[in-house]
């Protein structure tokens, strides 16, 4: 939580941290500035003293949302240091942040943070390191400070992120009562002029939905039919017509405009019917989702139930990436990922990586999914659940899971 | 141009460039993969030598817009890697680079590039630098390898950036058929039911109409009224109704979803009428406008223009940048931007920074302002333009210059 990161920084031995970047993709940056739109900031908490966000004048307003003390770049411009390091842009980068540095005792062991480009970060870190001397920078591998501190939602945020997942579950509704009020006509669903629908039109609808509910889709959408399901981030072909009888999967991540939160929710179906053989993949996926599900609960590690998830499927006969990391069919990816201002952050429900406890506040997919493209299909169902301060489970994706969707 | 990148390695001594990262962020990414949406790959790009993409295996179907080799991080499984190294996630992405590295013969001098949290960039670079002897980690300042080839734009980018430009421009002109669709009443311009029009909804018209051509908001659209509108990067309050006879920024800068390139373009205008002292205002932006667009040319610096845009306002009065860089009324940016596949790119029109002369396949956003908040208003005039090969200016921002919107 937010509130952890002064302790974070401690057990650290961080003395300040430094977050630079934009509002558009730095989520730590985000996280900081409450919803504040900023283009080039830098966001300075020193562990002893008062936070401050150096914004363009030009975005002066919107850096109140934040409720830190606001500074200008114009106060220190980049100009003037120009000027002293003979036109070199990075020497006069440098010389501001250590005036700015100097300004708000920003020295010690100093942890940078915000998305860069990753050799100019090096460069730039680099001589700041070697310009400084009171400065020692601390570039963290994973997890950082952040990392941490979002991993657990407060009660804030777990409000925002039930918001995002009512309005996603609603644009579900919508495409579903879409899909549905077409007629199907011998292999194919089809319009009013008896054209077949094109997955292109349900992808335009759907976009159209999400923008309705002030959703965007900063990743995209899968809408993906029959052997293009079977490759999870095929995001589906525009130009295909849908088809009766093959499985779709629908797998949709928006984020929220007004909080920045996401939400990530997928379900398989069939339109008009299901045939048999396929039926049953649905049941088995069905049947893990619903086996992990009741399982999944805090005080163990994530890893643990994707191992379960493994293990079931394996048990079913279906070939697994915990068995064999390199298979392309079967279950071939993790079980699930924390959400929240990222669609992927921690904690990962996978066997790579740490493998802490699922706690309070955590909010994670949980994802099964089963892929077989030379065969023509893929099944994936989804939820993102929270686990709530008792350790009860609040799942955010409140949307029925039917396997067939009846048409006209 | 993309065509321009073997001779630029050359001149900057690389014998490999690797763009790590994602295509929703990652413009560099995307630049080299055309067009393929990836959420975790890395490009290698040694100067002898064929590319090679290397991405998750459930993107690889993706991976092939690429036009490049494609090969999976599962041949190089990180959890192998994490057994080796104890869990130490960082060296195991060294050790697993190390060897895909040698396996493509990148070493020598090597550029990285992509965006990545900054530290963790600083972090992983000194610890690959440290491990691999025959390997020596260019951070590159700016502008690099990126911000030069992508800086000039060849014929297929400048058809695709002609495309969000018209999609873009359809957009205003359904906003505008929106606005002047309602009564005038009072100082007000009010719906069927006699309430005011409130921003917010003029707010949710734009996004779909966005939406419907397929375009997004990665940065969101500015859509600001008098006082709001004197603060350059306010969005515009969404409780706000709308006035008659107030300036209004209207600045929509969106992304074309299927090529990834932006287009820029504002209007201020007024609903059914101008004030005089408005309208003068008005002219005078206009005015400069016009100038700066009959004289820009190849052959000149960016920073000519700003400075030619700085004089034109300072003689009719207003304070500006160029003078005191300080200010905070007045003429208080720079003139323009490169745009493309970032919505700010080189070159910059601007006295910051480089002064290379402007030449053709530069596309860049034209946009003199003035601000001044307290008094209630801001003006601001905007086109996107191409210098084509021949030096002669495309216009890519095809819409009428109204002060203003009749309403009924």
């Amino acid at each position: 939580m937010r509130s952890d990161i002064p302790s974070l920084m401690t057990q650290r031995q961080l003395d300040a941290i430094v977050v630079y970047g934009d509002t558009d993709t730095s989520s730590d940056l985000v996280y900081l500035t409450r919803g504040a739109h900023l283009e080039r900031a830098m966001y300075l908490y020193p562990r002893q003293g008062d936070p401050v966000l150096y914004v363009s004048a030009l975005e002066r307003e919107n850096a109140l949302a934040a409720g830190v003390q606001v500074r200008l770049w114009s106060e220190q411009p980049l100009q003037r240091y120009l000027q002293e390091t003979q036109g070199d842009m990075l020497a006069a980068r440098v010389a501001q942040w250590r005036d700015i540095f100097a300004e708000h005792g920003v020295q010690g062991r100093v942890g940078f943070y915000g998305l860069q480009d990753m050799g100019y970060a090096y460069r730039l870190l680099s001589q700041l390191a070697a310009s400084i001397p009171e400065l020692t920078v601390v570039g963290e591998g994973s997890p950082n400070v952040f990392t941490q501190a979002r991993e657990t939602k407060d009660a804030e945020e777990l409000a925002m992120m039930q918001a995002v997942g009512r309005a996603t579950t609603q644009v579900i509704a919508q495409v579903f009562d879409f899909l549905s009020s077409h007629h199907g006509r011998g292999d194919y669903l089809v319009r009013a002029d008896g054209q077949p629908l094109s997955i292109g039109e349900v992808k335009a609808f759907i976009r159209l939905e999400l923008a309705r509910r002030n959703l965007e889709e900063t990743h995209g959408h899968i809408f993906s039919q029959g052997r293009d399901a079977g490759v999870p981030h095929n995001a589906g072909r525009p130009e295909m017509p849908l088809r009766l009888g093959q499985p779709i999967i629908f797998d949709i991540f928006p984020r929220d405009r007004a909080t920045g939160y996401f939400h990530d929710i997928t379900r398989t179906f069939f339109l008009g019917y299901a045939p048999d053989a396929l039926a049953q993949k649905w049941e088995d996926v069905k049947q893990v989702f619903d086996q992990v599900m009741a399982a999944i609960r805090v005080g163990e590690p994530g890893g643990t139930f994707q191992q379960m998830t493994c293990d079931l499927f394996e048990a079913m006969g279906y070939p697994t990436v915990c068995s064999d990391p390199q298979t392309t069919v079967g279950y071939i990816h993790s079980l699930g990922h924390g959400v929240g201002l990222d669609i992927h952050e921690a904690p990962r429900l996978s066997t790579v990586g740490r493998q802490t406890p699922l706690r309070p506040g955590h909010v994670v997919s949980v994802e099964p999914g089963l892929y077989f493209p030379d065969q023509g299909w893929g099944v994936r169902i989804e939820d993102t659940i929270a686990f709530q301060e008792d350790g009860s489970i609040r799942n955010l994706s409140q949307f029925p899971y039917d396997m067939v969707l009846p048409v006209k």
